[in-house]
This record gives C-alpha cells, sequence and structure tokens, in this order.
C-alpha cells in the first residue's frame, strides 16, 4: 500500500512536470509596455508555486484508462491546473486567505484591484489554450471539452456563493445536506467528476480499443456514472482536505495550520461540533467564530480545536470520509467489470491515485 | 443628420431588447437551494440596468452589411453584452465606482468578496453561451469566434492593467503614448475592433454573396482592416466618454459627473493639463488626485477642472477625438469601396452608428 503511495506521488509529479512546462511556455512572458510584463509575471506567479497537479493527472489517467493517449489529454490536464490557479486568486481575497503554498497570498503582494484583474486575465488564458486544443483534438471534441470546462465552472462559483454568503450572513445554522451541496459544487467537480469526464470524452474521440466498438451509448453511461464516483469521492477528498488543515504537519502543509477556524470556514466537524455542544459553549464557539479575523486570538482557536476533539468531531468526519471514499472505489471496481476494462497500468493506477486522494497525509 | 442619430437610437434599441430578451431566458432564475437563487438575482443585475447595447449592434450591422443575417449574429452580440456586463463588475471594484448605469454598484449592494463571484459566474455564462453558439453556426466558426472572444478578453485585461498600475503606485507621468496603447486595450478592442471583426467572420461563415465568390483572401484582409478603423474609433469613442464625464447632463448619464476626476482616472484631458499647468498648479493637482477618494473635496474637483477648462484640454480631447473618428470613417469608406460593398441599409446605418459612437452626447 505504501509503494502504492510512491507510485502515485511519483506519477503525479512526473505529470506535473510536463503540465507546469505546457503552462509555464504557454503563458506570456514580457511585453514592451512594463506595466504589462509586470501582469505576467503576476500571471505566472501561481502556476509556478507547485501544488499537486492532482487535477491534470487525473484527467490523463481517466484518458489512458479507457484507451487514450496521453498526449491528447495534456492541454485539458494543463487548462485543468489553469482553472485550478485562477480561481484560487480569487477565492484567496474572496475567502480572506493570507498565505497560498506556503507563500504570501497574491492580493497580499499586490492588493485586491490589481489581482481581481490577473485573476481574469489567467482565467481568460485558460479559455484561450482550450480554443487553441481544437487543433490537436478537432473542434467538435474541443467543443466538448469546453462545455465541460464551462459547466465545471458554474458549479463552482455556485458553491462558491453558497459558502460565501454563510460568511457574508454570519449564518451557523448549516444542515449537513447544505454542507454537501455546497462542498460538491464547490469542489466535487472540479476536483473529480470534470477531471474524469474529459479524460473519457477525450479517450472516445480517439476511438480507443478499449470498449468494443459494438458497445452502444457506453460514453453516456460512463460519464454519468463518474458524476456519482466523482462526488463521492469529491466530498470525501474535501472533508480529508479540512481535518488536514487541523492535523497536517505544517512544515509540508503549505497553508497555516487551524487556518480554517481562524477564517470561520465551514467544516463537517464544524458543523458536528456546533450540533453536538451544550447551549453555552455553542454560543461561545458561535460569538468567537464571528469575530473578524484579525480579532481572533489563538486562545479561541485552540478553545474551538479542543471541542472538536471532546465531541470527536474530527473522527466523525474522518470515518464520513472514509465510508465515501470506499464507496467510490467500489463504483470504480463495478464500472470496471461492467466495461470489462483491461487491468492495464493506468486502470491500476487509476485507482491508487483515487485512494490516495482520501488518505494522504498533506 | 439629426434624422440619422434617431434611426440610429430607434436601431440600437430594438437590437437591445431583442439581446435582452435572450440574455434573460439564458440566465438562470431560480434554484432550490436560496444562496443559489440569490446568486441568479444577483447575475441578472447589470444585465437588467440597461445600457445602450453598441456592441452587440455593431456586431449585428457588420455581419448584415457583409451579407450575413442578423439571426446568425444574435448570439455573438449577446455574448458580447455579457462580456460588458461581467467585467463591469470587477472594473467598478477595481476602480472604486460607486454608481453603475444610475444605481448603486454591485458590490456597494453586496461586498467585494460576492460581487467577484458573481462577476466570475457570469463570465462563465458568456463562455456558455458561446459554446452554445456552435450548435447555430457549427463547430469550426464556433471556435472562430471563442478565439476571437479570449483575443478581446486578453486585450482587455492589459488594458485594465495599464491604468490599475497607475493608481495603485500613484503614477501622474503618463505619455500620450502610454494613454493611447492603454485606451487602445482597454477600450477598442471590446468595443469596436472585436464586434466588427466577429460580425464579418460570421458572415463570411453563411457564405453571403456580398464578396463575390473569386474574390481571394477578402477575410483576412477585411480583418485586419478592421484593427486599424476600430483603434481610431475606439479611442475616440473612449475620449468622448470621457469628455461627457465633465460636461454631460447628469439626468441622462447615469454615472456622477466628473465623478472621474474624484476616481482619479488618467484621461486625456488631464495628461494634457499636467502637461501645460504650471509647475504650481501641476503640483497642487497631483497632490490632491493622489488622496483618497474620501478625502477629495468638491472645491478640489471643480479646480482640477477649471484648470482643464483654462488650458483648453477638454478642446484638444475633442479635436483629437474628432480627428480620428473622422479617419475611420474615411477607412471605412475605402473598404465599402474596395470590396464594392452595396449601398444597404446595414452599410448605411453602420456608418451612421460609428458616427454616432463619436458625436453622442450622453
Amino acid at each position: 500500500l505504501e509503494e502504492d503511495e510512491e507510485k502515485v506521488k511519483a506519477l503525479l509529479s512526473t505529470n506535473k512536470k510536463e503540465i507546469d512546462n505546457l503552462i509555464l511556455n504557454f503563458l506570456p512572458q514580457t511585453h514592451r509596455a512594463p506595466e504589462i510584463s509586470k501582469l505576467y509575471e503576476m500571471m505566472r506567479d501561481y502556476p509556478s508555486r507547485g501544488g499537486k497537479g492532482l487535477r491534470g493527472t487525473l484527467c490523463i489517467l481517466w484518458c489512458e484508462m479507457f484507451g487514450g493517449r496521453m498526449d491528447t489529454a495534456l492541454i485539458t490536464a494543463a487548462s485543468l491546473e489553469l482553472f485550478q490557479n485562477w480561481i484560487l486568486i480569487h477565492d484567496d481575497i474572496e475567502d480572506g486567505s493570507d498565505m497560498r503554498r506556503g507563500a504570501p497570498a497574491l492580493h497580499k503582494k499586490h492588493g485586491v484591484e490589481i489581482s481581481i484583474n490577473v485573476g481574469d486575465a489567467l482565467h481568460g488564458k485558460m479559455w484561450e489554450l482550450l480554443i487553441k486544443n481544437g487543433d490537436l483534438i478537432g473542434p467538435e471534441t474541443a467543443i466538448k471539452i469546453l462545455s465541460e470546462f464551462s459547466n465545471m465552472l458554474n458549479e463552482t462559483t455556485e458553491g462558491q456563493q453558497m459558502e460565501l454568503s454563510w460568511t457574508v450572513n454570519n449564518n451557523w445554522d448549516i444542515r449537513e445536506e447544505d454542507y454537501f451541496l455546497m462542498v460538491t459544487k464547490k469542489s466535487a467537480w472540479y476536483t473529480c467528476i470534470s477531471p474524469a469526464r474529459m479524460g473519457v470524452i477525450l479517450a472516445s474521440a480517439e476511438r480507443s480499443p478499449v470498449i468494443p466498438r459494438d458497445v452502444v451509448g457506453w460514453e453516456k453511461d460512463v460519464l454519468d456514472r463518474l458524476i456519482s464516483i466523482g462526488l463521492d469521492l469529491g466530498i470525501s477528498f474535501q472533508i480529508i482536505d479540512d481535518v488536514l488543515n487541523l492535523t497536517a504537519d505544517e512544515s509540508k502543509y503549505g497553508k497555516e495550520i487551524l487556518g480554517d477556524i481562524y477564517e470561520g470556514k465551514r467544516t463537517l466537524m464544524l458543523i458536528h461540533l456546533l450540533e453536538h455542544a451544550d447551549q453555552t459553549s455553542r454560543s461561545k464557539i458561535v460569538n468567537f467564530l464571528s469575530k473578524k479575523r484579525d480579532e481572533k486570538n489563538d486562545e479561541g482557536v485552540q478553545f474551538v480545536f479542543e471541542k472538536m476533539k471532546e465531541h470527536g468531531s474530527i473522527e466523525y468526519a474522518r470515518e464520513f470520509a472514509r465510508k465515501h471514499s470506499e464507496r467510490a472505489l467500489k463504483q470504480f471496481d463495478k464500472l470496471c467489470a461492467d466495461y470489462k476494462i483491461k487491468e492495464s497500468e493506468a486502470r491500476v493506477t487509476t485507482r491508487s491515485l483515487l485512494k490516495y486522494m482520501t488518505t494522504r497525509d498533506y
């Protein structure tokens, strides 16, 4: 199992390098107007900061597993990483995050006004790359992939709106089902569902031989099932991500440990705690979390963290994530069995990656 | 001439209604999650506020003038208006504008965080509409139009970066050539060049009979010339827009008169003034303009305005705009002559609209 994880990490790192290369060659570098050169420099900042490249590799693996070539998926994979980068610029402003991947968030370096525009410029580059993709995969498939991106963006902005409106309205009465809708939209689509669907669409357009030609309607069925698999996996991924914010090793993590409590982020742990704490503690917690970030002290944050441990909120979230991850893998195995997907390197690695996404420790 | 203007206004208003209809039917209305319904409501806010619909009508007219049908251009025209709407949401935040089309700017109503995301969601809808456009005009032409949008967005964000960096760095040593590069990028492309190019691309894809079949390479030549025409026209349009900010009738204008001076916007008038004022006045003006918006008083704004009048800065800008508008119209006439474009309703109206854009009084 540990060996599997090492293999996955190595693959992520190899793919990430190739994707980064593509992105950094694609993004413009200099302009005769110094202001615009500065824009280019800021657009290259987040893409140069590392990150795991999960989404890009997921797309490539699903493509390969269904018989497509890595090269076919590379531009799409790079566009997924660009999506992640531009939307993080805006998210960091919206969520008031100070740090990103071990360095100050873009708006902390250049101000909110400039950074909104950098995000838009990078967003535009994502579409540009996807449009150029037409030269590689043909206009019909390019339009299909563009359409997946458009849908992914709709879901993500809707999820972000849910979360932001809770913050802005100081709403702490979040039911688990509200939380799951938010996480599905804000994370599951762009982290799991869309990359997988894109990979399969690309493989299908290559008319690869993995699925026998006489099997009719397989693509639609597979794409539908990927929503269900990706949903379980995406929720599980996000919960583990939030758990790591509380418990990870700071040197590996790149963001501030307990930062989510400072930001008052609605996590499954917090919702569990607010449901189970007694009235006095609940009031105290809500009162504290409602404060502005710079009015929150470390003692208050520690108090919330201790209460989570006391009520088993972290264990509850971990167990929830474990169950959903297991359910996702079961569906994955059934999909492979139903379509007789051969036990290729790609299939084995995809499964390991899906597992890794919900068992990683940073 | 006044009759021409009335006709143009009537056409703008008719087209605007049709475009608005398309947009408001396309944008989602309600969702079972109240937070998302609220998002939809905010996304519909700017598109419901009116505006002239210049860019959409320009695209339609150029399409018709080259023999295309209005229906072919309608989705593209609507997407141009969506572009205008989402980018204004972000611009209003970045420029610190309080009012938009006679009502508070979106971030004044809902806060910066929520509004950035609303802009992104509306931005996504623009691409969604352009991707759906493929069903109407075919994937190849859809990709061409998408590519024009991507280019337009690159130009616009680069122009915005130039202007923002002057503000953030409190830079008042702007040369006219810097200003023209900024305006070309920030305004001329999305207001004039791109809508015209898209109209011609759409008409060309319809294989319309306006240009004889045996004329080879006309499309590339026309698209190139539209950059030059749109550049002259766009600069002229923006200068007049800025002049109107100083001199328009407030009841018609929808924004705050002299608002640009409060915002410290670098306009041709201001650059002219800073070049021609004596050292003492220049220092006083720069000092005043460098203040934060809420520290600027009406007297100071009036002082800058009076100095502009004293140095003939407004007349200088008007004359500059007039010359460039004239040059654009000359190029337009030559284009029509070179390609023997028939004196159709569309051709006459396009010319009137180009003229109107730089002679309007609000």
